[in-house]
């Protein structure tokens, strides 16, 4: 079967509620080759996606969303949902520009709860609405759909110890691919694990039953004694799960390819007062031999081509270099540890944790404990390098002041996938960074726009610097960097012609201003660029340079709100500057995905639209 | 006995090294002494220190500190820690100007680790060392000290995830006095409490054991099946805890008072491979009665008088009309919701708490969840309120991004202890938080100065703003307001007289500004104050109120970077502003212990510093 026959006809979640069992799964077959298909061209999440076909069929058989509210966590499993629920006549935009994201979105669909792209969410905000219905006595189900990467997040386990004692209408579906996106680390990925293989755990409770029943008169002693283990044997049983423990109804584990079997299962959580946790396992990529056997490799991917696994974008990136750098800089120092969130391949550091075992620390999707046990690192005499993107370590400010600034010892965050990062949109782009770092009293920031000033910037971050140091870069390659360009070891550097029209920048706009410089001499427009490497502090030799000019335009790839631009001009304003000031930056909004290129021209960062900018505005 | 004798002589924890258990009992009477002495006069952290001397004892008999590393969490329970290193002689001076901390504080003693002062952070950071050890082949001990309350924040989870499948040698000790700030909430509070029931805990493996020794023969197949269960059974009861479900070895619960039973178990921790929690059960407040019956109320608490246990002042505060006011809210809109994070007397909520207990939500000390479950209660068609200390704001950054601005909801931040809070120090003011929730895309902030303006701020959050709103106000209460001011029901107010010279300022220092207009006359200056009410965004009024001034003087109560003062600047500066501008806040730096007023002079904001600063910079 390789025509599409059901999507075609489903227009909402009701129209799969009354399908034959081999409807639903001829539904399930026509779902996976729509993924594969849209995936390879698109980009995407795709083995999170394959595991979760028949689950996401079985829970819109089984609740009626969207009176039930569906919540997923993160939204790497979201697209079989989005097909199901009239999405897929616009599902060949995935990830576009104005088509169809990647996550869960609420301007997309009704059937969409919340926005959603980071992790270990779900509980915590299904468990408000399940809340909110108790406070209305509306009887609604609220159902949080979570992967077991995602059980790794402190958030996670807040949600649990709140929920627990209570007696909403909560459903938590735990989809166990043992993966997440790295393999999955840390003990309570072990502890699922034992679960996991335990089929027959429902079972030995009544085996248990049984035999203690049958347990033979062997004098009145014993027979007491035996009564007494007996409660305290049964307590252990029923109480057996951590999730138990912390008063949240355990069921499972069951087939997570078996539709029946889960919908028999949802029934049943259905039927149970308070919160319950169904156990479900799923293989992911499930039905694409390459995914199945690369989980990681394809959780989440760039266009491929469908009959070899193969990528079809390669190339140099930042991240790649970083981690290249991180093991040659590792070699000679044996201080040098890594610390990741369970972002070893996105932040480049496979060779690393190969070649370094010992010093490298994948902590789970934690990034909280991710800065403070670094911090405990470097109290402990190590040069502790936290690698993540921008937007997770928005999870992480508190401790950076207070387990990173406030100790006044090194600890060195690596930012990668600072500004626009693209396809996956709102929840993802790095554009709050600087603005929240910044706050944060004695920190260094640098932000390079090229390999070797990335390079410079570890180096003065590792042997240079005091404190807490951040190097920040760009999701993807140098970009628009002109050829005559060569990074001074100086916390700032010039570029073009010394003239009263001074452009003010940092990281990737760079290279746009130095294009636009070429545009504007041909309009008969001189200018200069003062590149700043280092953000924070802002050298006083930079400050000086922008003295003298008579105008200023600063263009920020980052929030206006706290950014450097921002600082700049106080700085200016209470030296006496009294020149022009114009900044370009992001202004109030969460920016909608699409390409790079098309994000920096529309926020007027592109070449083209830095020089519109200037020349506009030149006297 | 009243006299101090034996902590005269300790100058190091090696003194108690040898000491008879008898002479231990009554080194902890004399501390007991001290303790409840100092904070009578002093105010600090009373019932839970009281708890934990006997703890302390055995902690210092058993490990070699500074070598052996102790981590306190948060450092409610350090004081007989600080007794023991060395500090008797200055212990009079805590929590004041240039004395001893209330918390941990690694410039104070070699024996303190970290800095200290929010929860949950010790399990990660020991991890941190442990690890570092073990890298460097160093055997000595890292030795957690956290109590049942910091167990509900998820960084606890993250780190015994991470800490669960080690070898290294990590020693938690759970300090489990049922109480934490408030009553402690939620699921592990409640598997605690059985846990602490179980005395027999320990003993019943060994039952166990013996008893499956002796099941009698019954048949072939049923001692086949006995043979399989035992396995079973073994296998759940050696991994019965939650804890040892994460891979940590557990042992106890024991007498937290009985200082050679915990020395008893802390040898045998140390002799276990691999992490090891202990769980001791202490009781907060012990040795002093009014403590014991309200440990809450001694958790935190200003001087009080030792015989009656009354609080010797009492006064009007932000955090108590804040308390009023959402009462009478309450009774009028039924979609009002109060969450706090085990902090309900504290943010004043204690009468909410009892008013109205279907709405009001403590979550333990779990920021995170906080605001992502009122994101839910939002979605639920509630008006959520989430009341927080400024200094833990900080740990919901990314869910006020993620989980508040993202999902364009209404969403009340009530934000206490915005700016100096004095005794307590560097890791409890609040003086970032305008900085980074300024970062936060359309969201709108409050800074009050009088109970009034909180009132109309409030009004504003709840029926005219859209999405997060944050109301923040600071410690204590009103302060120096004029007499003759009235607010308007405007963003912005103007008090003094139009003249070149403008002061702009928020919240707390606005009653400075006022009294430093009245400096200032009796100098011959004239000045008037704009004072901001909403403080972002700035309103377009006040800005055309500041372009129009020659001198603007910005003072700020908060740090400098990505506060007001700077966005004004920047505002004014790309309007076109010529004039003069000099901003006063917070640099680099994080503030010590001191009086407020006495924080207000030494930044400049005090009336004296202000009027000052100006007649210095007039022309």
């Amino acid at each position: 079967m390789s025509e599409v026959y059901y999507l075609n006809n489903i227009k909402s979640p009701s129209d799969i509620k009354n399908y034959s069992d081999e409807q639903l799964l001829e539904l399930a077959q026509e779902i996976r080759q729509v993924l594969i298909k849209t995936v390879s061209s698109n980009g995407g999440h795709l083995a999170s996606n394959l595991g979760a076909v028949e689950l996401t069929i079985a829970i819109h058989k089984c609740f009626d969303s969207p009176n039930d509210k569906i919540v997923w966590d993160v939204g790497h499993q979201i697209y079989t949902h989005k097909l199901l629920t009239g999405r897929y006549d616009k599902f060949s935009t995935l990830r576009k520009e104005g088509g169809i994201s990647g996550f869960s979105r609420p301007d997309e669909s009704e059937h969409d709860t919340f926005y959603s792209g980071h992790s270990s969410v779900s509980i915590s905000s299904a468990y408000g609405v399940a809340c909110a219905n108790d406070i209305k006595k509306h009887d609604n189900y609220t159902v949080a759909v979570i992967g077991d990467g995602s059980l790794t997040g402190g958030l996670v386990y807040e949600a649990l110890n709140n929920a627990g004692r209570s007696k909403s209408k909560l459903i938590i579906i735990l989809n166990d691919n043992k993966m997440s996106i790295s393999q999955n680390v840390g003990s309570v990925a072990r502890y699922l694990a034992v679960t996991r293989s335990k089929k027959r755990y429902v079972r030995m409770k009544d085996r248990m039953e049984k035999f203690l029943s049958k347990i033979p008169f062997v004098g009145v002693k014993l027979a007491n004694f035996a009564f007494k283990l007996k409660t305290d044997l049964k307590n252990l049983i029923y109480k057996s799960t951590m999730f138990e423990d912390m008063g949240i109804r355990y069921m499972g584990p069951i087939d997570g390819h078996n539709i029946e079997q889960m919908c028999e299962a949802m029934e049943t959580a259905k039927s149970i007062e308070g919160p319950v946790l169904l156990h479900v396992n799923t293989v992911k990529g499930k039905g694409y031999d390459f995914a199945e056997k690369s989980p990681s490799l394809f959780h989440g991917i760039s266009n491929f081509d469908v009959d070899t696994g193969e990528p079809k974008n390669k190339g140099v990136s930042f991240g790649g270099e970083f981690g290249e750098l991180m093991c040659k800089m590792a070699e000679k120092d044996k201080r040098i540890c890594l610390i990741t969130a369970a972002m070893t391949l996105g932040t480049g550091l496979e060779r690393f944790s190969k070649s370094f075992g010992e010093r490298f620390f994948d902590v789970g999707i934690a990034e909280e404990h991710a800065v403070t046990f670094s911090s405990g690192l470097s109290k402990g005499g190590m040069l502790p390098v936290f690698a993540v993107y921008s937007t997770f370590l928005q999870r992480c400010y508190d401790q950076i002041v207070h387990d990173g600034a406030l100790q006044k010892q090194k600890l060195v965050l690596a930012i990668d996938r600072a500004g626009f990062v693209g396809d996956d949109g709102e929840t993802h782009n790095g554009l709050y960074d600087v603005s929240f770092l910044s706050s944060i009293p004695d920190i260094t920031i640098y932000s390079p726009s090229t390999y070797d000033e990335m390079k410079i910037a570890f180096g003065d971050a590792f042997y240079r610097s005091e404190g807490v140091v951040a190097v920040r870069y760009p999701r993807g390659g140098e970009y628009e960097i002109p050829e005559d360009y060569t990074p001074s070891l100086k916390a700032y550097d010039f570029y073009g012609e010394e003239s009263d029209t001074l452009i003010v920048t940092y990281g990737r706009p760079f290279g746009c201003a130095c294009g636009a410089l070429k545009i504007l001499k041909e309009q008969g427009v001189d200018a200069g660029v003062l590149k700043l490497n280092r953000i924070r502090p802002i050298d006083a030799g930079a400050i000086d340079v922008a003295m003298k000019a008579k105008r200023i335009f600063f263009f920020e790839e980052g929030v206006r709100s706290g950014g450097i631009g921002e600082k700049l001009a106080a700085t200016l304003l209470q030296n006496g500057y009294k020149g022009e000031y114009n900044l370009t930056a992001i202004e109030d909004c969460f920016v909608k995905q699409a390409s790079v290129p098309a994000l920096m021209a529309k926020y007027g960062l592109s070449r083209e639209k830095i020089a519109e900018k200037i020349f506009e505005n030149k006297q």
